[in-house]
């Protein structure tokens, strides 16, 4: 059994982990492309073409002959504002085409592909049903339309959108197999395992993954899944390594090595970073929330293309001037967190050398050092890059592209984290002497690492933004591999979800489920109201009494009557009208399907027929038309509460055993039903919200 | 909210931490007073009185003039046979009195402080109430026993017991806040938590520990218990960490690091090391447990101190000999562990010099190199100290003092995994031109680590005892720091809960809790048989009818009869005995109390006063004596299920609803009724075991 389901998920995942290798490859590729070609073959991107030369020396190992800029492909001229101007407008270009492309696509072909496919899947395994969600086409469509979206520069990742693969890609799987097609408890789980390989392919943190699933998507995790998704996240994970999209044989994306440990006293700056995370999180959430609203509610909504083609006009404009805001978000993640060494040639270690240490001086080469000319321009221009990401994240993610979160938030905290840590290096560096640096700074030995504030800003962001916690510091200490510096992140992230549930409580996860209406039952949530099952039931006081059928003493037009006169998906069946003790429930459908069938092919059966649920057939008089039996569509174990149930009762036995409705007794008597959206809609005024949002298959 | 809570779980927690760092100090002295003792002051131990003298070198760090063996200190001699047997006879005395008053104390004060304490938390995590067990009696007796237990050099470890105390750590700090000394649920949140804490102060590895909460101890783990417990878990390290035990302020129990990465040929030793831990855990689980089923069923069981005694001679006389048996369990699982470097002058290490290396020479030093005579000496050793500990381990576990299984466990995997990987190391030396070794194995390079094989053969023997696994992956993981050996231990603890689970379905702390017949109910296990409610619940067909209360019906003295007549422990109340319609639930217990408060207080009850258990008391006639109105007492809202419902869904609603008895109806009319013994004898029987032996309270 065990073996059969390792087979179905290393199968299904393997697929999972091969894509998303297609889909880094392919991306990468196409963001070179918006800054040029290269001549010794189109298809190799800027990093693989300047590898074929072998001129090039470490230092320079992203200029060569081979690779074009479309300034000197087309003008000839690799200086000037005129190579520039041309340059500038070919990455125009470019980025316009993809988003038209992945918008077209998008459009045409699988309207569910666009956004990052989280809030519905947490929707789906909490038991509502998307159809075509996790389909083919949505895979085929979402796979494509990703990598161009990514290609476009728009301020989106690809790590949401990949969990939304993983996840068509073991449903698609799961229809091979009749244990997994026919029974809806068994896909989700599989689906929860998906889940967890999406993250762990994203970012090569397996346990993180599983615990992303466990802690921000799954509603029903049960033990054997745990277990399961580890094995098909380290499936993922192996074959994404061994397609080694990164050229770097790491598992992870971001990889990351800290030299100097961390003192007690920078907790302070941690913190601080959580708090700016959490504030951050919880009015990007309200913004884009408010923004996704009025896109939903005026004409904005009606022109989708037009809406992407100008927001990726407006980011590539604003992007391209800012090398830090050209490239990808990846990129910039990568670059901030990095450590810097002597020989590092990128801006952001621009300081001063010192005069006295030849560079072979191995002893030195980690040491503080004033920030220089370099430096200071780096700053300026992630300052700028930070304002920029943190105004057009708002209004891209939500938009009609394939569109993840993750890489944008870590983005924004990374670049403030790292502006932190330059500060305070500086800080520092010039005043050894105050007592704060005293203890563990002293000159000539390095005492802050600012690509960890970076990394510890881009933990408190993406925290404050969807709310994770553990799953969250534990990718994190995967990407760096070192227990050491859990208690940063820890702190940080802690500090980010408090400061951001104090601002509003929902992730914006959550956030988008209910802006788009899903009956998404939050288990998180602690139903802390005084209510009770009778004043949450249908039917309210003073309303009609509840549409039941009677086990043996209506006749089939009685019923089509009810059935017709009422939109209820399911009736409760009775034993009399007066006594209504409950036997059973129906569901409509069928109950529609059986009386049809029965009207077709069984002999005799007329509006006067006998509709029986009961396991005899009653005497009848003889002239009487053969009655129609419908015991073996009756469900005889509905769930059911009494009118004295507290609601909060009610609720966990909902959101525990998935339940779409339940019965509501009396005495032993039936009084009313409740159902989901009951709830919801309860819920909904307890919080003063529209009760009317919710939709309901 | 949060912050109490937080508040609540670092004060829990820090004690916790705390305690377990000062059973690190304690155990660790007393180990070493079995072999001498420190002159400038008793109190030292071996490693920290050589501290304080300043004429060691790191070499011969753990010989100085200090510390005097016994032998020395009452012979006068340090050489020969006669100090031999004077320090032997020491040892031996030493083992003898700490497991004296160790299993003296555990009787006279606490006998719920034997054992492991896992299974006893699983059940109690799980609904079941043992009063006393996690009391303050339990921890101080635990926490001196643990030290005298782990001292006397039984085989057993102190990971186990360490989940114990924290949990009581845990109870005893939730007595003094209201909501969590009234809410049975809330508490038992916390004790998920305090199980995450023991294993994190426990190995120094906080997510593992989280992780194994969640496997492992916990019968249900909300969403919110994740975060508190990893909050919990990382407070509890950080204390520990600030004690220092290990005086290496390291946070791991075991701290390795690897140099030479693993190939994928390797992965058919795992394998085989995999195979041998499912073999070991599963033989060790059934021979345990039927040495534990001898000892309750004979007159063995009558003498627990004496067993005690002798186990413990046993082992010392056999341990004492070899000196990896002599070591603890942990000092020799880290030597296992550790990778020979060219300084290092353990036994272990004892491989031949390269002749044409000087030590000062590093490129070579990690190279492999041919086994010498104290490599052999070692293997022998090693391969003596297996069979004991696999035979030794069996007795051990389960006697009256407290006993963990982990270090144990890992200890025989330890043994195993360094002997496989000494063997393939050496084969690899002498056959580089094999075809599977040609591939990575040059020579003068280092190829493999028999480091590696010792912690990957732990992992699989733990995981047959435990059947552990993302868990049991991931402590390894924190405790190496390295992504690149979760596939090694992966595919270790696979195949071995894989083998282990062919020969046995059950981990060994559900053995235990079977062998003991506590009522719990597996949360992992799926119910697959076809049986109804109406099979499982009482009464049976032919047995007399349920003894239910009428609402308004009966009298004082008939309801006294129906409670004195039955053992019952709550009892259904219906409208009326002809129409079986259900009112509520009340308890026996607060029956008999509000019964007997009446007759004392309230005026005129007597036994031909009616018993109401309705909204509005009934008219009656004048003279009769004034009613007793009993509705506050009655649970208005008892579960029901109809006598259709398949017993797979009954069993899931009392799992995950935490259910003790469950009502059920038929069309309306109760039935009988299902407790969770019910359900327990059922599934024994199904699985053909006795259904006698489950306990309930």
């Amino acid at each position: 059994m065990f073996l059969i389901v390792a087979s179905i998920l290393s199968s299904a995942f393997c697929p999972a982990g091969a894509l998303a290798g297609g889909i880094d490859i392919a991306a990468h590729w196409m963001t070179d492309l918006k800054e040029g070609v290269c001549l010794i073959g189109f298809w190799f991107n800027h990093e693989h073409c300047c590898w074929t030369s072998n001129e090039t020396t470490f230092q320079e190992r992203d200029r060569c002959p081979q690779w074009k800029s479309w300034a000197e492909l087309i003008a000839g001229a690799s200086e000037g504002p005129f190579a520039y101007a041309v340059n500038y407008l070919m990455y125009l270009f470019w980025a316009l085409l993809f988003s038209f492309l992945a918008v077209t696509l998008v459009r045409a072909f699988a309207p569910y592909a666009c956004g990052s496919g989280i809030p519905e899947i947490k929707t789906i395994l909490s038991g509502f049903i998307i159809r075509g969600y996790l389909g083919k086409w949505t895979l085929i469509i979402k796979t494509i339309t990703l990598v161009l979206a990514v290609s476009s520069g728009l301020s989106l990742g690809k790590e949401g959108p990949l969990v939304h693969v993983a996840c068509c890609c073991a449903n698609i799987l799961c229809h091979l197999f009749t244990k997994y097609r026919k029974n809806e408890a068994k896909r989700r789980e599989v689906l929860s395992a998906a889940a967890a390989v999406g993250v762990s392919v994203a970012f090569g943190a397996p346990i993180g993954g599983v615990l992303f699933s466990l802690e921000e998507v799954s509603y029903y995790f049960p033990l054997k899944t745990l277990w399961r998704s580890f094995f098909a996240a380290l499936v993922a994970a192996f074959t994404l390594r061994s397609i080694n999209p990164f050229g770097n044989s790491r598992l992870v994306l971001f990889y990351v090595e800290f030299h100097a440990p961390w003192h007690l006293v920078e907790l302070a700056p941690f913190i601080l970073l959580g708090i700016f995370g959490g504030l951050w999180g919880a009015l990007f959430i309200k913004a884009n929330i408010a923004w996704c609203r009025t896109r939903k509610t005026t004409r904005l909504g009606h022109y989708p293309i037009i809406e992407v083609l100008v927001v990726t006009a407006v980011t590539a404009l604003m992007a391209f001037p800012n090398s830090y805001t050209r490239m990808s978000g990846a990129e910039l993640i990568s670059e901030l967190f990095n450590d810097c060494s002597l020989l590092d040639s990128s801006q952001l270690c621009g300081y001063k050398q010192p005069s006295n240490t030849s560079e072979t001086g191995v002893d030195n080469s980690l040491a503080d050092r004033p920030a220089g000319e370099g430096l200071y321009t780096a700053l300026w221009q992630l300052a700028l890059a930070l304002i920029f990401k943190m105004l057009i994240t708002v209004i891209t993610f939500g938009m009609k592209v394939p569109s993840g979160l993750f890489i944008p938030s870590m983005a924004v905290g990374a670049i403030a984290g790292r502006l932190l840590g330059v500060g305070m290096e500086q800080l520092a560096y010039y005043n050894h002497d105050w007592l704060i640096f005293r203890g563990w700074c002293s000159p000539g030995a390095d005492c802050i690492t600012p690509g960890l504030y970076a990394m510890v800003g881009a933990a408190a962001c993406l925290g404050g933004v969807t709310r994770m916690t553990v799953s969250l510091v534990v990718i994190m200490f995967e990407l760096t591999g070192g227990l050491e510096y859990i208690v940063p992140l820890m702190a940080a992230t802690m500090t980010s979800k408090w400061v951001a549930d104090a601002l509003g409580r929902e992730g914006i996860y959550e956030a988008h489920i209910r802006l788009n209406g899903y009956p998404f039952l939050e288990p998180k949530e602690e139903f802390e109201h005084s209510s009770l099952a009778v004043d949450v039931m249908r039917p309210r006081r003073g309303d009609p009494a509840l549409a039941v059928l009677t086990q043996d003493g209506m006749t089939v037009g009685e019923v089509e009557t009810i059935v017709e006169s009422t939109h209820y998906s399911g009736f409760p069946v009775v034993v009399s009208q007066e006594s209504q003790r409950l036997v059973g429930f129906v569901l409509r459908r069928d109950l529609l399907i059986s009386i049809d069938n029965a009207r077709k092919r069984q002999d005799g059966i007329v509006s006067a027929s006998k509709v029986v649920f009961t396991e005899h057939t009653p005497a009848q008089p003889p002239e009487a038309p053969p009655p129609l039996r419908l015991r073996g569509i009756m469900d005889l174990s509905p769930f059911t509460v009494t009118d004295h149930t507290a609601m909060d009762i009610t609720v966990d036995i909902f959101r525990k055993l998935g339940l779409r409705q339940c019965l509501v007794t009396h005495n032993g008597r039936l009084l009313g039903i409740i159902t989901k959206k009951d709830i919801l809609k309860h819920m909904a005024q307890i919080a003063n919200r529209d009760p009317d949002s919710i939709l309901f298959n």
